[in-house]
């Protein structure tokens, strides 16, 4: 097979597999670069549809609708459908190239299932309704062989040149990262957030200081940007802002815990 | 006294009192846009000589140096020194404008020690070597009288058109917020930032990721922002990862708590 005669083609024809919010950003971005999606699956079929309609697709919530003639099906499903539907989707589709969209599922889920298959692991977060601009957005690859790889690279390189190999391994420590700096830290904005809306203040106010924060760490190692009474040793301020929470004491103990492992990371 | 008189030629002549981040940030914004520092005054005469010679001020290491002429005093300590020092400071400068920039100390620590006093509090991070667009922070005002009021709100306004009221109560619940919103974050910058050099991976993948998770909360609630494996309720990823984290197991009772505490902010 000739690589790149093969890559030049690559993708004819698409499949994605999942309507939930990466499918949802992920399938219009590509659509948008060419890319001509023949189905959307969802197991809910209003949800298929919506996504469908967008990039002029049919939308299919059986797996025995699915096409066998795609060149490439994208899968982004929850990690138990994934694990779950793995067998049903490859059956009699094993030609193809099989790619998944998950921090945490090791490739190798597809092996024995496709002869060709990789992952596509987009560093970002995806809400209904916030547009997502991919040329900022890094992609994680990893593929079974070359070829494969190749033609994951030419579909990646659609979106941006953030393109980076990782292994499954890598992968999962990258993701676990993600939860950390994006999942608990929108966390925290909500505690925030419902904290001043008990004491009828606005969390609007906490704006610069939220893009302050996020900017500052591209000047500096996080470790050295710490501020606040935990990395000061202020107990002073702590103690008062404890007995300030004691009307929340969910918020208090997470206040408490956060500030001894601020102190715990300076010590270490 | 006519007021808009008085607040005319205020302030003449400014003591900084403190050398540290918020007054290394403060003193010079408000000398570039014209205002008179006559010193600064440190515990540490190293420190307060660093700041001084940035704004033509004199440095002085000793409460008995700092002149009793000035018209305001700004005083930006940690709170402990704040509480210590007040009476000492203020002693033959009663007739002074007290302002401290405080979050969660009250403005009434200056009853009794000086006839006008307030609080000017920046809700912002404040790093050394980082420079702050102060036009983009919002400051908290508080004073003891109208006058007080009027001519605090007159400095602020050299700074930004983002000044607010909020009494001591107010102020505090805002800075308990600001700990979570910036301090407790950047932790979890710093967590992210440890465990991804622990597996050889560059924390800068996480940039596009941070700025998105920042930026989106100016379009959503932090509430309706969540994503991630807690909120979705998959625990699949979850184990995954904290066994996965099993070689950090600080990070990974924390990993515990921070999903449980997703996914009891679901519920609620």
């Amino acid at each position: 097979m000739n690589v790149s005669s093969t890559s030049q083609n690559f993708p004819r024809k698409v499949v994605m597999v999942g309507a939930g919010r990466v499918a949802s950003h992920l399938a219009p971005a590509l659509h948008a670069h060419g890319v001509a999606f023949a189905q959307i699956y969802s197991r809910t079929l209003s949800s298929a549809n919506q996504l469908a309609q967008r990039i002029g697709a049919e939308a299919v919530d059986s797996i025995d609708a699915i096409c066998s003639n795609a060149d490439c099906y994208l899968v982004s499903l929850t990690d138990e459908a994934l694990l779950q539907l793995t067998p049903r989707l490859t059956k009699g589709r094993e030609e193809a190239l099989w790619v998944h969209t998950a921090g945490s599922v090791p490739m190798q889920l597809f092996a024995g299932y496709a002869h060709q298959f990789g992952v596509l692991y987009p560093m970002q977060t995806f809400s209904k309704g916030v547009a997502v601009d991919f040329t900022q957005v890094s992609l994680f690859v990893e593929a079974s062989s070359p070829v494969a790889l190749q033609q994951l690279k030419q579909l990646a390189s659609l979106l941006t040149t953030h393109i980076h190999e990782a292994d499954s391994q890598q992968r999962k420590s990258l993701h676990v990262a993600a939860v950390i700096s994006c999942n608990f830290v929108n966390h925290c904005y909500a505690l925030a957030q419902r904290w001043l809306e008990q004491q009828g203040l606005p969390f609007e106010a906490m704006l610069p200081l939220i893009d302050e924060t996020a900017r500052k760490v591209h000047q500096l190692k996080p470790t050295e940007a710490q501020t606040g009474p935990a990395i000061r040793g202020d107990q002073q301020v702590i103690q008062s802002h404890l007995k300030l929470l004691a009307s929340s004491p969910q918020l208090q103990q997470l206040y408490r815990t956060l500030s001894e492992s601020i102190a715990t990371l300076r010590e270490e």
